[in-house]
């Protein structure tokens, strides 16, 4: 046998040992994949395990995110400091082998995959922002951004909607630097794919303007290979459909859903380690497979110094454009936008999508890198920067993006371009329109990702459109989750926090704003990165707390003299951030909500849910916990409640006047 | 011009002098569309409007939901009782004509649309409740049930994932009578479509494996005619493609983006008047064109007749079978399943997504009409009824479905199965992955439909797969929809009470289920039936309460002895469904919750946020307000907090003890 078959071989025993060790997992998928991982990992890739964040290094998703074992075994093989005891770990609490690849958790990892779909549609986000950051930089000789994006995907991944979106998208694009592998193995969890997927993949994917290109047996690394090389030539992005065996080499599950999701069993795992003639013993590994894959580490290496003197040659004689280079890769912004007060000056009546549209310009104007667009509907939602054109296949410079009707695979492409480094990615939609990319935000706030989500047309204020455009659970909803931050600003200087925070703080944001007017307060905007703070007090110790969000503030200020009128001293509070506010330490919070003023009343045009963790069972949340209707909005906002009047009659009776 | 002419043009004015009157709205689409919405209301589709629930009437659905002001238009010239008054009060409060189409709302609309995609996805599910009944009733000479489905469809639906996931999947069920009409006028908001979608649709589709028709004219309504003719002749789904011309007859602003989302313009109204011939006076209408809409109605009444007598035959000749019928088409349950003592007995220790399938399985052997599956996840989430086999190309009878790896699509489908009638469709798949279809769960809560939802693996309990398998934020995102019940049942006993519910309520329900196996407890499941109930309470009023959903039951079970021994009374309350205990009377809640005790500890492995409208400002919440890592259960729990030792703790401490 081959060295390059031993070492394929290898691959596969590994990672059905991983499963077999922690007695659960994915043998089936690495087993197939294998020779196509050769190819990529051994012949094709440029990578350096020595500085495995190398700019520019060729970028590996594996989409089937389940097949993580894989994975493992090649950051084991080929030097990225995986142990063979990690492996024998795999699954396990705390170890670095976790069962789906974690991006941040383990060296080599591009990016967080499992939902089906993301790992494909990632894959277009970082060819995406190569080819951005290779037209803004790259000169005659000077290729410093240069590199493919590779990712292998299953069945799963091309039936899921996301797929669709990401490729049609790549197709429109002409992302020749993407190659997709799909692992077509006939196989999925309740049988064979025909009963569900009976599509020709190929077919679609040249609709989409891809170079398909048909491997004859994914089995064979060298056909793998040199379909990878034909693809590499093209300037369509490339679908390299691989016929393979799920589980191939285990004699008893070969070709079978049983090969899917479960260990192969011992004595299968033996009998394959005898069909393929490799050592029978645990995890052990011929001593050849090491000395074989650690030549890759050197030609990377190499490949490294290269690129680094290429840089050097570069930076000599384009001394600008090094600099600027690294200031888009940079993680700081390029200037002090705190103590700018341009940048946070607001006044008058304006929508706080108008106003998100301001800031974002006037970040444009300070940061090169910004890089986004709206999934079709920049018009509405403002995200458009006004010093750029936008990103097409004709023109890779420009800075804005036209997503098109996608938000799933829009949410996981601004994941992959803030993965990727160099770009400071956003995406745009209408706020209810977040349900359709709930997974990509999801995986934004694992990641720890700066993607920052503007969503525009954020409650029953949408007005005409009626219920199905009028978000009323998703601030709930992005709220509960974890490490996201949610912003719903309730003026034009609120809406300047929201941006200086997507753009510092490490953490997803969202930036909620509406389509109506709203007036500007007299806050400092910079009182909103508390998250909540007293936009205006009453003399001594309140009687009431009046807290809102976004346009409610409106109301709550009105009703603030309605209540002094009456003898109640009410204080007001502006919370645009939940999550910052709970970052605050304990004095602060007790400074803006004392825990001994229990009457509290909490106005949000969305559902009550979020609110009762600041009012308890004393207070009164004035929500909607229905859904809204079509009409205008000045008739809506009354007909549900929100007005200065209803505040009143509710603080009132919580006060039990 | 011909009277069919005059009533395209007619469909045309009508729709965009809504738009003017509501000084918003969406005069394009309808305007491109009305050639084919003539040909299919005209001289194709089977309706009657003086029986608009006609079950066996063709279903139309304009996937659009934006241009609802031609269905409006539609359904007031052919007769569906909506008036010129009612046009002219497009979208506004109070209005039978809001700004997109709502089921249930207004006489004529089959489905809720205007998030992109959800239509053509229902248009699927329309097309496989009626194989499926037609399969299950039809016999030679009788075809019962026969009728086509219908969807105009826009480059948005086209963009939108979820069309990708639902033509796939029609595809391989070979939908013969489903027919898409695609609107393909090259303009979308931000501007030619070019800017983002370059696909070939129609290759797309033929790889789908639909049959593809090109019309050469979109404006022509005898050749969209001719297409749908040919379209109902195959046995493939088919996709007719008709170039249209966005804003067709405005002079000013045809085949424009301005034509889009924004009136005409008085002025420009006028010359669409003029440029038709039609009459200038607002909202005025030819006599000849009711005379001519009017002769559908005529037609449609005959044919339900026709079909009445049809079935009345039917049902002498296959008594049985009519019986059946009735069964399926009513909304009440063949049988008492309140009192059906075995349908409620569950013991020992298992896993909830075991009872789930074991309670679906009791359902399916005494209610025919169950009709639903899961997104290749049957195996582990147990949503397999074993009575009958898998719906496809060649079993239409069969009542499991295999929707494939297609999550958004899937909800869809079974939100147009649900309004179709006839079936009880189910839709399965990890909690997790909820977020996949978010957006179809909003639309079942919305239009009230019958949805069941089999979330199984539910927390952190999930294990080995790690965050991104361990819904966290799931039950809070899903409890914020208005009008869903969230069912997280704490034993088989409470699984049946959630699938009763699902079948009786008339909500659409989620029942969200554990990997783990769980304890029973010596409740009656019907207890279950009103949200919360305590189920092991203290003697006299409890120092402290201890709620829980689902896996946590165990441990405040646990902990009430414990705390007994340290002489702390507390009161066992499980809570599998907040939205039903938020429905029962205040003295119940007041029965279950004291308003007087304050010290309360709620328990659950998922984020806070729901519980603190129970426990306050003065209760703990034990939850998890991060991600989940990968390890076994048995570590993660105690790691969270989820012990009874813990409960304890907190219960102590709120107790300020």
């Amino acid at each position: 046998m081959s060295i390059d078959q031993k070492v394929v071989n290898t691959i596969r025993i590994l990672s059905a040992e991983q499963v077999q060790a922690a007695k659960s997992g994915h043998p089936g998928a690495p087993m197939g994949i294998a020779p196509t991982a050769y190819a990529l990992w051994d012949k094709v890739m440029k990578y350096n395990p020595a500085d495995p964040k190398w700019v520019n290094r060729d970028r590996y998703v594996l989409s089937g995110g389940h097949g993580s074992a894989l994975i493992y075994t090649l950051l084991h093989l080929y030097g990225f400091g995986l142990t063979i005891e990690d492996l024998k770990n795999f699954r396990q609490l705390g170890s670095k082998t976790p069962g789906h690849p974690e991006y941040g958790h383990t060296v080599g990892v591009e990016t967080t995959t499992g939902p089906l779909g993301q790992g494909f549609a990632n894959a277009v986000g970082f060819a995406m922002a190569e080819a951005h950051i290779a037209a803004h930089f790259n000169r005659e000789g000077f290729p410093v951004m240069d590199h493919y994006t590779f990712v292998t995907c299953g069945d799963g991944d091309m039936m899921e909607g996301i797929s669709h979106e990401a490729a049609s998208l790549a197709g429109t694009l002409k992302l020749g630097k993407l190659i997709a592998f799909y692992d077509k193995n006939g196989i999925t969890i309740e049988g064979s794919t025909d009963i569900a997927f009976r599509e020709n993949v190929g077919a679609r994917f040249a609709a989409y303007g891809w170079q398909v290109i048909q491997v004859e047996d994914g089995n064979d690394w060298q056909q793998v290979l040199a379909a990878a090389q034909q693809a590499m030539q093209d300037e369509r992005p490339s679908l390299v459909i691989c016929p393979t065996v799920i589980g191939y080499g285990c004699p008893a599950k070969q070709g079978t859903a049983a090969a899917h999701g479960e260990p192969l069993g011992p004595d299968n795992l033996l009998e394959t380690k005898k069909n393929f003639g490799l050592p029978l013993d645990d995890f052990a590994v011929l001593p050849e497979v090491y000395e074989h894959t650690k030549l890759a580490a050197e030609k990377g290496a190499k490949a490294q110094k290269e690129w680094e003197a290429l840089f050097a040659a570069y930076a000599k004689q384009y001394p600008e454009l090094a600099a600027e280079w690294k200031v888009w890769f940079s993680d700081e912004l390029p200037c002090d936008l705190l103590h700018d007060d341009a940048f946070w000056a607001f006044e008058g009546s304006n929508a706080t999508r108008n106003t998100s549209g301001e800031a974002l310009n006037r970040l444009a104007a300070r940061v090169p890198n910004l890089f986004g667009g709206s999934a079709d509907l920049c018009p509405s939602n403002k995200s458009n920067m006004k010093n750029s054109g936008y990103f097409s296949a004709e023109d890779r410079d420009a800075n804005n993006i036209h997503f098109g009707i996608r938000e799933h695979a829009m949410s996981a492409i601004c994941n992959a371009m803030a993965l990727h480094g160099g770009v400071r990615p956003y995406a745009a939609t209408f706020f209810v329109f977040s349900d359709y990319m709930k997974n990509g935000i999801r995986l934004s706030a694992m990641m720890k990702q700066k993607v920052t989500y503007i969503l525009s047309h954020d409650s029953i204020g949408v007005g005409e459109d009626g219920p199905t455009h009028q978000p009323v659970e998703h601030l709930a909803g992005l709220r509960a989750i974890p490490g996201l931050l949610v912003f719903r600003p309730a003026d034009g200087k609120e809406t300047a926090a929201a941006w200086y925070v997507s753009q510092t703080d490490g953490r997803p944001t969202c930036i909620v704003s509406t389509r109506q007017n709203l007036p500007t307060y007299d806050e400092d905007g910079r009182d909103a990165l508390k998250g909540a703070y007293i936009l205006s007090d009453c003399e001594g110790t309140p009687d009431v707390l009046l807290m809102a969000s976004g346009s409610e503030v409106e109301q709550i200020m009105a009703a603030q003299p309605i209540l002094a009128e009456k003898g109640v001293k009410a204080r007001v509070i502006s919370m645009p951030c939940m999550e910052l506010f709970k970052d605050q330490d304990a004095a602060y919070q007790e400074s803006v909500l004392p825990h001994a003023v229990r009457a509290r009343v909490a106005v949000e045009a969305g559902v009550t849910m979020p609110w009762y963790q600041f009012v308890g069972l004393d207070g009164a949340v004035i929500g909607i916990d229905t859904f809204g209707q079509s009409g205008p909005y000045k008739k809506l906002f009354p007909l549900y409640g929100f007005t200065a009047e209803h505040v009143v009659e509710e603080a009132l009776r919580v006060l039990g006047k």
